[in-house]
């Protein structure tokens, strides 16, 4: 089966019998419990064709049948559901100072959810700091040796602090393969995210706070895995948080939908008629340095006024650059003064809400979405920001009533690009890129 | 047949046998000549099922067997190619002054192409103009009875503008309709262009420079045509100008690609992954308002330096607000003077093409396209405009090289919006929405 969303292009001409399996098992997961002749109903594949399928998804242990039977006129027909038990998908966050780790069933289950600290920051200026400063995502800090201090210094360069990283990443995934391997579950595949310019063929092109340049981290973790039997993707962590929302989150399922990454550095993950819009290379979602007021500070770019400058969560603090621990505590210091009612404070957070409204109108002049979603450190300040968001963004947007649009904080967490890793490999088997009978 | 880009939605779950049609339809544009062989190897589709597909669409008069056969070992094969012959698709632009129609065949080929004048601006203040001001589209000149003078000033309101409008443009598809007749074509389908933001369901919700407010164009419009036996649909011109270059223009099959209008009003089409892309009610592309410079000169809207009022047209020109007739007069006054290389001129459409380039910067940080089509009055002023817009677009994207990302002038001319409405129908008939056999 089929979408008459469908663009002409030869990529369309794909295996039908794969994608009809896939579309089958979408419906059984959207409908269970569900019977043969239900699927027949709505898909439109005729009962011998369904039947042929379901045989095939249960072979996979992908469906499995409950016993029950519908209880209506004429003869009883046996109900399906999804079988998540005999799989897992694995999702990975590698940030500067820590990676995370999550793992999923095939109804998205969390099966597990490490955090790890990890000394992966750039080192000091000419130590292999990539030059396109401030690319999207949780960019924390680009302080000289925020967090090299304690880790180990890493050989100059990029390629010894991608090896680095490599190394620290293929310890955990063997180890969460092993958890998996004892619950006898197979892995589907492996998604990493990284905070940086990902190309569509998942090369990183530079992930500055990292200090990695033109790093393809997915081959060398598949080296490093000595060749895994699963697929190793990566992903821009903006992205693939995006991804976790529409799957997982509060607003799962909503078709147009922009996350935007609270950090030191802003991304935007941009979801369009239900799927993630990287763009030609892949490369969108770069709304951190889009000029607000050419009159602004200067940012880490070396422009002046960028979104990130007068919005991200730098403008929120008293001192900057800082390391990402000395955030979180300043954080929870401007937290208390908020809640307290501390004038200044309110008064802080009510103009960087204002002018992160201004960028979130951009987003919606432009695309029109139903709903942008703040996440990272955007969360805990989210109910003073949000007012001044809203009010700036429905004043700024052409459309009446902001088009529609409502701006709310995310619900998933710090673990939101590592859950999202998990939910692109799901969205895998949901496009037809089913395991295989073991 | 089927997309491995599906999203799970429950319209996926569509008709199955009008989708694999619309499959094999697309196979034929794209590959003919060529054999039902081919079209199963590429299709994944079993061969049975292909010959049933190809005679129902032998039957539909979509396609037609050539007679000539493949020069191959084995049984000779009959080639199929595309019967474009018994139809048409039909486009109609509105604008404030003219109203253009153009017809093209199944495979795109131009069968007429006409514009008539049209006095459809809104009327002096207060006689029903709309409060949300500057949407974008073509939206030339907010005169006070621009226009108006010379055509019946019409009721007062909204509702009488859109029956002016309705009126004409009925009469139009009348003569466009008897005109296929005479050729033996079955009209496919008809779609109107207008200004303004239009909801997903076609709901004019306003048209400023029209006056209009939550029309329902395509309900009067099929009223007004008895019933014409074929859809009509209502979008954004900048909508379909951007679909119009996706099928017929230079840029053909480009997966990322926007369309910047340039008129005294400055609208985005957005394309991504191959299909234009509206937002959650329709309101996406409406780059015109968003804020440049806050120190800018204001706006038509009441903000200040919006991209429309430091890039628009208005900002080349020196006497505005001004009819389009006179715009056009101005303008080729520019293009005289930046030919003859006087220098205040080229310093002008400098700035004006940095300024741009910004606005472009927005769209390359946020999207990532493969190319930004500058269309309307850009495309004279492009050989002055677009080294600015580069350089300044390179300057401000994140990813190296502008993300990849080309600026280019239209090639489609003023017919861009209505050969769009054309597109938009035979995008229909790819999505499965085929003639029924007559």
């Amino acid at each position: 089966m089929i979408t008459s969303t469908t663009n002409p292009q030869p990529a369309d001409f794909a295996d039908v019998r794969a994608t009809n399996l896939a579309v089958v098992l979408r419906f059984v997961r959207e409908h269970a419990p569900c019977s043969r002749a239900d699927i027949a109903a709505s898909t439109g594949l005729n009962k011998a064709t369904v039947s042929s399928l379901v045989a095939d998804l249960i072979d996979r242990r992908l469906v499995r049948e409950t016993g029950l039977t519908e209880n209506r006129v004429g003869r009883p027909a046996t109900m399906l559901v999804l079988d998540g038990s005999p799989y897992a998908a694995i999702g990975i966050e590698i940030n500067v100072d820590y990676v995370t780790a999550v793992a999923v069933d095939l109804s998205g289950e969390r099966l597990l959810s490490w955090r790890r600290s990890f000394s992966g920051a750039a080192g000091a200026p000419g130590s292999g700091t990539a030059d396109v400063p401030g690319s999207r995502g949780s960019g924390t800090a680009e302080v000289p040796g925020a967090g090299g201090a304690a880790g180990p210094p890493g050989p100059s360069g990029p390629a010894g602090s991608v090896g680095q990283a490599v190394g620290t990443v293929a310890a955990i995934v063997r180890r969460v393969v092993g958890r998996m391997a004892k619950q006898e579950r197979q892995v589907l595949g492996l998604t990493v995210g990284v905070p940086g310019l990902v190309g569509t063929d998942g090369t990183v092109l530079v992930a500055p706070n990292l200090g990695w340049r033109d790093a393809d981290l997915a081959g060398d973790l598949a080296k490093a895995l000595r060749d895994p039997g699963f697929p190793v993707q990566v992903d821009n962590d903006a992205n693939l948080a995006a991804l976790a929302e529409h799957r997982f989150g509060a607003q799962a399922g909503t078709a147009d939908l922009v996350y935007l990454t609270g950090e030191i550095g802003v991304g935007a993950g941009v979801i369009l008629d239900g799927r993630l819009r990287r763009g030609g290379r892949g490369y969108g979602g770069e709304i951190g340095h889009i000029q607000l007021d050419p009159l602004g500070p200067e940012c880490r770019c070396g422009r002046t006024g960028c979104l990130e400058a007068v919005a991200g969560i730098g403008a929120v603090l008293r001192h900057a650059p800082l390391s990402p621990a000395e955030v979180e505590v300043e954080l929870e210091e401007v937290v208390r003064l908020a809640r307290a009612g501390d004038p200044e404070t309110l008064a802080l957070l009510s103009g960087v809400g204002r002018q992160l409204g201004k960028g979130v109108s951009v987003v919606t002049n432009l695309l029109n979405p139903q709903v942008v979603i703040l996440g990272g450190y955007y969360v805990p300040l989210a109910p003073w920001l949000l007012p001044a968001v809203e009010e700036e963004t429905r004043g700024r947007t052409i459309a009446p009533d902001g088009g529609g649009c409502r701006v709310v904080a995310s619900t998933l967490g710090y673990d939101a690009a590592a859950l999202g890793g998990a939910a692109r490999v799901l969205d895998s088997v949901d496009s037809g890129r089913l395991p295989r009978v073991s």
